[in-house]
């Protein structure tokens, strides 16, 4: 056993690190209380930097650019991306497109990869992956109400999506949508890929989240397909092997989410450590710090999230080792094991600041509000523990 | 012992209770979405019903146009009311308001009555009451850097307060300040009237809290008061009081919120169990109430919104019986333990919505947000718990 | 809304409390100790002095020798006594004797309460009620195995029963039994007296619980019922009658357990104040008591309480005013709940004791490792909780 | 980073894995009814049997006649041994038997060592260890009431010591008292070795721990050192390095205690996951697995297991690479974290088992009130995690 993290990935996490202290935490002030797009300027400026510092795109494999990380080194770069909220899109890592770029990677054709994969990897366009739906439990990606009919050399999709994150200003859309319904349940849905000005293809709204609507990037999108016609040369893969391509994102993408649940950990933590030593609390110029609540606090946090840590770590290394179908419990536990761990962690550093964590002159509120869907997306919580526990158990029959 | 509530009571409680539902339930879109002054001329509509309904301001002594009712029957309108976040603004009975009635009402001279209390009741002006400050613990309302100088026959106030609620749109601030620094502790400050249109008064901002900054009442101010001056028949009772002032608030203040808390819990509640029976999660139609894990929450917040209710009746009744500040513990232990229950069934709520809860769809959203200032503003709950402490261990010693 | 104990009753609680805390404190060390056979001489003295103050068996009505006290003075009585684990049974108020009393009172023949009854509340005899199995869930008394068989103008009994508390040096039990296998679930089963010398009833052992047999009264049988044969005017009730008749006992039953249990968190929160008062834990004197963490618990502690205690005033309060049966969400939430807050205040008691909280030299290692199942007899919690939100969703269909 | 175990470990566990199942978990029901001396002779056919194997005293260094783990190899072994009470025991790894030795072994004079030492990880005697005293906070080492003073070539010994593990049958006990009153408070106290039979060396008693005296190694004793004279030769190490000597023992012993918890933790999981399958609860055969509630547990334990398990390797790992003393803060937090984990992996197993949970038909409800023990002993949770945090907040001052 051996925790040792290369000297080389020691460099590249030091670098990244303090470009995220010193270049995106002064944007957050802007970030919480502007529209997304209005930042673009800014952003573009940062990710120039990020290219020269031949930090882009650090995720992906070497032949899109990347730097053919390991999982466990992977994560560790989402743990640091992950401090601010504008590290992964910064350093082009963001969901969903890192997600996109995979599947298109390992199913795509030719041509699809030459007009969708090499502009997305190089940050010229946005994607968006259609997956959820309003009227279907978000837990169960088997229950798709979303219908592609072939007509003729064409696909004609009818469905509903919501919480398709980035929709807006996104170039294509990679929709699931029921191919084959007289199959097999897991064999009955297709990933399609939808340009979003395709008619039919109507962004209805960007859903209001906590109080935001958001725009661009920073947006979940509602949307209609309405008799949406594509060739049927977008079909991404095989007809029916849609889940089964959902499935191989979803190992990858748990690390990922969950290391940067952790970064979010690190800088809640880091805010209520500063906050504890600096608000004085007595005429005596006591601080919050010297106060055994807090401590717990402290140390509670500090324990809880290197074990989080520890555990989403050990889960990469798994699906380093074994892939991720057979890594299903460590990936399973990670993500509400870690998201739960989150929340602790947000809203003591929150409690720490008093008022001050309220108002949105601390990223603190904006974490709070907005990470709370970690306990929702990606299968809620409870769909992940009875998943888990059903295979455990039925190893002790 | 007994638990009844009267007939008369129920009545009432059957009225509020239907115009709620009826007439504000639906505005909670708009009133999420919206700037608050936007939403004014519908709310003025429904101040317009209350008013013919004879239900006006219901909390206030009657002599003030209101009911005069006991704590306990105040405490269950407050908690009728508090299902909706516009409830006790358009019965009018919102805080600061009601509270500034109050002590206008207990320590105004007739003068200042006329001037201030007559129209505040009446809904033609609002007010707020200038006591956090950035600088200093919110906790403790001993600590103020806000000085009132005696100049002549003025005041000349100079202090940085924030987290004054609802500054925007007032027409005066009571401005907790210091006029006798020599004086003990206890006695060193004073209440004093200040229009908000004096020079000097100066909103800086509405406050971003939870990514929004507010308008109007639904705002919260900093304010630099800088040679601020007022003059001296602006002091509200006698000088150096403000400190004993203030507590003559807390109490009834304290059941207020609590049982407005209540009233959100209430709300969160029926919605978890709507949405529960609602939502389907099998092709064979069992739905999120089917589950037990969700069976537990609904029992677990049932009961701990009826504990947390008696609690903050019986400290209501406390206060009927032998006053607020023989009743400290009682009112002390509803502060942490209602909004600790409050976060706790409005986290359920929005987990059995999944996505849906993230949406400023439902109302769960805006609660969940917002209503995470209830334990940090009026002392936050580690404050109130070791104060409670020590007073117990005191008599065990 | 009153909160008012009648003087009569602050009498009697006064009166009761002195005598356990001179009487019955002190002999608890020799309780944890010893066999509780061998304690029963020192009993018998304390159960003299009771009788002379007539304070005997309290809780039962007039005609019983009793006093006939509401649901809600029963509760506070029970209150009273539990805060040692000896008080119940030196009142005569304990389980399964006052219910089974209770149960003969209403559907007992002349002849059972002579033989039966009259003793009973005397305190010459003791009994027991065989219901719980071994092969079935405790929490569903409708699966039962024990047959009652008519032979004649006998009953023929075969089944396995633990748990049955007392049952070591009971004169009778009460033993459930199905007696009409084809009939409707809830109408299979009857109750039947066996007296325990009847041959055939063998008390195989005393189940060994947290670490000892224990003896008479302190302990819990198992039992098996071979071929036990008892006349057929042993019948209790009518037959198939046995799971409403149980159910009648369940709502004071259930008052009373609350409430002992609510006795114990008294107890074990003075126990924590007066340790954390007297623990040096420095040099220069400080105390546990000026630990924030220690003050948060006894805040905790107090409000939780609080909150226990008047939930289940008002659940007895619910059923002295419109029975047991249409008080069943309220009787099933105070069951998890209040058992779920004694289990934290034991906990944090025990834990401020350090070392010496996990000794016999106080009486928390007794209640630590005894009281634990609380959350299981009677229903399990999670039981309770399904059941009560089934209800509760119901309604909301 | 890697987390492979080496195939040799792997082969080690393996067999005491089969040992403990197949020959020490019988044994568990005699062991929990019966005093342990009782067991002895059972005992020693056991560990007879491990020395044959060639699996005695694993942890020692090889120049003891142990394997020379590292410490992460040490910690795994601790954990297989854990699952059953018995397992140290059996396998010679007890504590304070381990510490003593290792501190024999790093401070001890060649005398020392062959009187002591010698027969020690032979198994021919065993020792106690005299720190914790009834009047001091046993989390503070540097608060010692125990005094020897030196006469002549003597050293005469006073104080009262309690919870000195295993002390009734001990040939020796390494005694914690000051020396040096006048110097700095870490420089006070020495270690010396007192053989049990001394004149003045007084077992009071075998402190009762949750309802048992218990004998010989399962024992805690109480200890009056009466003008207890030793020869200076006694002396363990040099004069003021008591404390020193025992931070040495420090973090070894936390990684075995920690490791050890884990063990339980496995046990009651298994325990916990087996009942689950068995026990039915409905007419139609379904069980306790079939429940969301029993699976929320089942998921929530596992994940938690596993993160206190990777944090305590990583912990163990630290020590083998920068030693315990840099280790502090990983070593603080597994305290109090896998002690928290053990307690609510333990409190689910027995509430899945109900009526069958607090009986002795399995280890469950010894684990339950034994190990309540794990978050006071070796410094309370609440003093590690005040001491962590201080040294955590340091770093952002």
């Amino acid at each position: 056993m051996d925790f040792t993290v290369s000297d080389k990935m020691q460099t590249i996490l030091k670098m990244i690190n303090e470009f995220v202290e010193k270049e995106l935490f002064p944007l957050e002030k802007e970030f919480v209380k502007k529209d997304f797009h209005e930042l673009l300027p800014l952003i573009r400026e940062k990710q120039k930097m990020v290219r020269e510092m031949e930090l882009w795109a650090p995720i992906y494999p070497p032949e899109l650019g990347g730097m053919g990380l390991s999982m466990v080194d992977h994560a560790m770069v989402s743990e640091a991306l992950g401090r601010s909220p504008l590290g992964h899109f910064v350093f082009w890592c963001q969901a969903p497109d890192a997600g996109n770029a995979e599947i298109l990677h390992m199913y795509g054709t030719k041509e699809q990869k030459e007009r969708w994969l090499a502009p997305l990897v190089k940050g010229d366009i946005r994607s968006c992956f259609g997956m959820t739906e309003p009227d279907m439990p978000g837990s169960n990606p088997v229950m798709l109400g979303t219908r592609a009919v072939r007509d003729g050399s064409d696909y004609i999709i009818n469905g509903h999506k919501w919480y398709t994150t980035a929709a807006d200003g996104s170039q294509f859309c990679i929709v699931m949508a029921v191919t084959n319904p007289e199959a097999p349940t897991y064999a009955q849905a297709s990933m399609i890929i939808v340009p979003t000005d395709t008619p039919g293809f109507n962004l209805v709204r960007n859903i209001p989240v906590m109080g935001h609507e958001g725009t661009d990037y920073a947006s979940h999108g509602e949307i209609l397909l309405q008799n949406c016609r594509v060739p049927a040369e977008n079909l991404l893969g095989q007809e029916g092997h849609g889940f089964i391509m959902a499935q191989d994102r979803l190992g990858p993408g748990r690390i990922h989410h969950c290391m940067r649940w952790l970064g979010i950990c690190h800088r809640s933590f880091d805010l209520m450590c500063q906050r504890a030593n600096f608000r004085k609390i007595t005429r005596d110029d006591q601080t919050l710090a010297s106060r055994h609540i807090v401590q717990q606090w402290v140390a509670e946090s500090a324990a809880e999230i290197q074990s989080a840590r520890l555990m989403t770590l050990h889960a990469a290394w798994c699906i380093d080792q074994v892939g991720a179908a057979k890594a299903r419990d460590e990936i399973s536990a990670i993500k509400f094991y870690v998201a739960g761990i989150m929340q602790k962690v947000i809203d003591r550093a929150l409690q720490v600041h008093g008022g001050l964590g309220m108002t949105d002159d601390t990223i603190l509120a904006y974490f709070f509000r907005h990470e709370r869907a970690a306990r929702i997306y990606d299968g809620a919580d409870e769909v992940h523990k009875t998943a888990m526990a059903r295979r455990i158990l039925k190893r002790y029959a």
